[in-house]
């Protein structure tokens, strides 16, 4: 059995499926050009808790419940979870999924993780591990200006260049069993590092991963731009894309056509200041889950390659004066017809 | 293809082999009872980098440098690398492996990281989706203090429960290639949750998951105690030792004769002033892979229960009045003669 089709990616020779997708997410998100896609709203950002990382977690835990519900099976036919967050010690995946009571594995890969959940769910299924894995992650604006930059409480400023962290989870089964959406590729992220240090640009910091990932992707499954109907990146924003364009250009390839950024279209730039875009976790898992997914399981789309983005820093690692590197990883998706 | 034994266990039905292992401590370490077995020491705790966080992040890249050289491969044969640490947001992993250039899976699980890490990278190899992979983690005395409870330079006293992180970097890479040690069996881990809030008490906090993977993989693979030659947990300690000794004597397993824990293994605790034992990714990992893996090569153990156990806490989680949940990973090894 090789199921490795070159450096970095992997061809998924077992079939897995996308059963369900769940999203949700918060006002401002709700308010969004995407709005009507989600799920459920949360109009209490505090989810009724006492703290932003209480109500992330209470975010996971409904969009876990929602994926499984929606999947139409038993919380306890779910083999394994593969879950992460933005948050110190990923404790809104721990304390979100605890009750579940279900075999885990964290996962920390920035906003790049809702990827990552997705390859080793698809590798977990394919290897036949589970008959359904449950993949997901979060992120929450508050929790993550606390954790990453200020509490909201200081009324700190934000550059232009500066993204919206997404209040919202979303959560994805996958499994054996036949619906209208499979993964059939995978391509493993590398740390790119362009020693770019503005953490208030995490567009500029992450698009070189994602040009990695994406001609690492082209080129082990020889395909061009023209064999997706989408390449959507997670939250590279609006700089963020100038600067994947381009780069992509320098090495041959043109996307524009293709390119969607899920940064750039869960929020209206020009109405919501939000700046360069959505960001977090929960950006690339929610639009997935809410937009992406209906588009291949109508049809619409026959073969999207999905490549959320990760920018890998933490407070600490900026104040020492270090670089912020990126990670891109990147998952195709494909509709079935069964 | 069905490797599902159980609701927590996966029997692996490909081989997966451990075909080497790496080990660099410090200098506290080196002089603690199984010093002669580690690889490399480390006499400077900075090791010439300017921060707690860039040493840690250069045993890192020292420990996967070591495995990959000792398996006699180079180094863009290793497919991916699954790696994590303690510190926020994974940094020390993300700069101590950043310039290996490899397709990259960064994972959290506390101090269980190194079983995460194992585990998936078995279930990776199984799978064929990769011809070789690391797996590593790491941890640092003064960057976990730093991270978890207090700077160094506080002087900050420490009560007989705390367990003393320690300083090192574990790496193994995991192939198809035949060693004489294979990876047989997996046994996920839960989050499991007895309320305990006690930070500086962690072997406490910990036992109940390690009880709960232990039982799960003797029911999942209908064994008992006395077919493994040993039980190795990560770092319970002397006090999470006894708690899961008593625990599991009331679901009838007594392991008294099989356990060993590498906190307990590491530090002689008279004079070496390390209170309830060692912790830390590095504690797990480095003891593995200097102690554990060379008995179960030379055939001196058949078959090991090795469960690496993780505090899942932030120094958030911690002052919002969270209790400390654990989780424990377990992996089944076995002396393979080829």
């Amino acid at each position: 059995m090789k199921q490795t089709t070159g450096k970095q990616s992997i061809e998924l020779k077992t079939e897995v499926y996308v059963i369900s997708g769940s999203s949700i997410v918060g006002s401002k998100e709700k308010e969004g050009p995407l709005g009507s896609c989600f799920d459920k709203t949360v109009e209490d950002p505090m989810m009724g808790k006492d703290s932003w990382e209480e109500a992330e977690s209470a975010l996971q835990k409904e969009a876990a419940d929602l994926a499984i519900q929606k999947a139409g099976i038993l919380k306890d036919q779910v083999r394994m979870i593969f879950a992460g967050d933005l948050l110190a010690q990923s404790i809104a995946s721990s304390f979100g999924i605890m009750t579940l009571g279900l075999p885990l594995y964290g996962l920390y890969g920035a906003c790049s993780t809702m990827g990552e959940a997705l390859s080793l769910g698809a590798m977990a299924v394919a290897g036949g591990y589970g008959e359904y894995v449950l993949s997901l992650t979060s992120s929450h604006f508050a929790s993550a200006e606390k954790e990453f930059r200020f509490p909201l409480e200081y009324g700190n400023q934000r550059p232009l260049s500066a993204s919206w962290t997404v209040t919202g989870s979303g959560a994805c089964v996958l499994g054996t069993r036949k619906s209208s959406v499979k993964i059939t590729g995978i391509t493993t992220g590398k740390i790119i590092d362009y020693g770019l240090k503005d953490s208030q640009n995490m567009g500029a910091c992450m698009a070189p991963a994602a040009c990695d990932t994406i001609c690492a992707n082209l080129k082990d499954f020889v395909r061009g731009p023209e064999n997706y109907d989408r390449i959507i990146t997670g939250d590279l924003g609006y700089i963020g894309q100038r600067i994947l364009l381009d780069l992509l250009k320098e090495k041959g390839w043109d996307i524009h056509r293709q390119h969607l950024d899920c940064g750039m279209m869960i929020y209206d730039q020009d109405s919501q200041d939000t700046h360069a875009g959505g960001s977090g976790c929960g950006c690339a898992a929610t639009v997935f889950a809410g937009y992406v997914l209906p588009r291949l399981e109508s049809g619409e789309w026959k073969r999207v390659l999905f490549v959320p983005t990760g920018a890998l820093l933490s407070k600490l690692s900026f104040n020492e004066g270090q670089s912020v590197p990126g990670i891109a990883q990147g998952v195709v998706l494909e509709h079935a017809d069964n």
